[in-house]
């Protein structure tokens, strides 16, 4: 999987997740590759960016808003995201947003 | 500045700008701090997020397109995109995107 995200020509979605981890790992590693994993079967999923210092930030990208709620919706990461609420994450911060333009080298 | 930018209401704008960095610093750091504090006077700025570990991830929010135009035609902006193509990156892409929700603890 290349790091930066070979993304079709837009429109398309991207869901930015920013989160602050709480101390220690508690089954969080193990979990986040597991849904990775699972996000990359996932209809309309179209690629994942992700890197983690004082802030994590995961940019995953979608073909459109239905993929999305789908994915929300999967009971494994419904599972994870219960778990996030409770231990992994101090705060977090979701947006759904439509990719209009892009360009790069 | 809070690590997770404190946005308004949406609909507003997100520039997902992921990229990879040559080797050494070169001077980038130090621009990277001026671009910041740069970014922070602009009108429109709503705020900025950032991580790199392998790639590098920078998120930054604005209140409407006019305002991330007048950004990138920013005079000293132009210097470091510059800088940016010739020496710094060896690899980018910058995503314009609108947020159309978002949530969060």
């Amino acid at each position: 999987m290349s790091l930066i995200a070979d993304t079709p020509k837009p429109p398309y979605y991207a869901v930015i997740f920013t989160s602050h981890r709480t101390e220690g790992d508690n089954g969080y590693d193990q979990m986040a590759n597991r849904m990775i994993e699972l996000a990359l079967k996932q209809p309309g999923f179209l690629g994942i960016e992700s890197a983690r210092e004082d802030v994590g930030i995961t940019v995953s990208y979608w073909s459109d808003l239905e993929s999305i709620k789908q994915w929300k919706a999967n009971t494994q990461h419904q599972e994870a995201q219960m778990l996030g609420h409770q231990k992994w994450y101090s705060s977090f911060k979701t947006r759904i947003s439509k990719v209009e333009r892009d360009y790069g080298i």
